[in-house]
């Protein structure tokens, strides 16, 4: 028997913490972040659904200098001091041959034989559940007390043949710096839209 | 000045309800989801971020009898009567155009010009920020009390001609039944990948 929580709404602290209050970093705290944090954050937004389970995310978590000079060559110029900064800035790619996992990741049923042979069909789900799994993982971060600097201007090409060379089929998606944001580095919050401008109920 | 959560961690509850014990559903208990439920839902998932705030998405909240037989004749076999039961099926789709909105969304700069004349890429960022936001949506529904039901197994173009007629720049994304989960529709859980096999440090 599963768990409910109908009807519970967390609290305004927790709702602060993942959406109302939370920002997106441009600088950080010279603080770290622990392997069992990192461990913490991914064992979290896995829990979280993707279609047939096919968590096509394939993670590397920048956290050496090496690994870093290695990362900033590959980011565009107004991004190369946020990643140098940063305690760790993950990848989130995704795996285009992902069904090749399915008959352990979704045992119920033949769902590998649903994707062969659809390459068109497998890049698109992996970049929209990686793109999933990417915002898991950044409220999944906030959960437990750390700031995000999502970034998308990078050269994937470069980027994809520093990190990613012993795995061609692993395309980059974007990229997040995690960290203890610097509360001098933020933006004035940007407009949000109202309900009924993007939104309708039929 | 923003509020800081440093290291604090949401309760073992709270991480309960958005991660752990959450599931996808496949079947709803008959009992409505409101329309001030659905404005919470998009007012705590618009907080998240989006690149240059652009914001693509564009979410029609199916709720009506009417709609529903519309969606459910847009949708495979096996999603036909989830999208007949459920409260409520929103519909996140994306603006290809969305830098039309960027001099109100992104005041600082002239961000607009970043995306003019380059449709693949305005095609591609709106696509993934847009499952970002779909993946907000579904952590703020929980967040509120409510179960999710993520699909992506309907026939597009259908989909757009039923919904998207008037709005020839907006793409589907994937689609969301929400309401209150009948715990008999649950399957078994997945299992969820540990942290070596899909993850690298370095």
């Amino acid at each position: 028997m599963t768990t409910q929580f109908h009807d519970t709404v967390l609290s305004d602290a927790a709702l602060d913490q993942l959406f109302n209050e939370a920002r997106t970093y441009n600088g950080w705290l010279d603080k770290p972040v622990s392997a069992p944090q990192i461990e913490r954050i991914y064992d979290l937004m896995k829990m979280a659904p993707t279609s047939a389970n096919m968590q096509p995310g394939r993670f590397v978590w920048v956290t050496s200098d090496e690994a870093k000079a290695k990362l900033k060559s590959c980011v565009m110029e107004g991004n190369a001091d946020k990643v140098a900064a940063a305690p760790v800035t993950v990848l989130i790619a995704h795996d285009i041959d992902f069904h090749e996992q399915l008959p352990w990741l979704f045992p119920h049923t033949d769902a590998k034989s649903w994707f062969e042979g659809d390459e068109a069909g497998r890049t698109e789900g992996a970049f929209r559940n990686a793109a999933l799994q990417g915002a898991y993982l950044m409220l999944a971060a906030r959960s437990i007390g750390l700031d995000c600097g999502p970034m998308s201007g990078f050269d994937a090409a470069a980027l994809e043949k520093a990190f990613f060379a012993d795995s061609p089929r692993h395309k980059i998606n974007f990229i997040c710096s995690i960290g203890y944001g610097d509360p001098a580095s933020i933006f004035e919050r940007s407009p949000r839209p109202e309900f009924g401008r993007f939104n309708v109920v039929v």
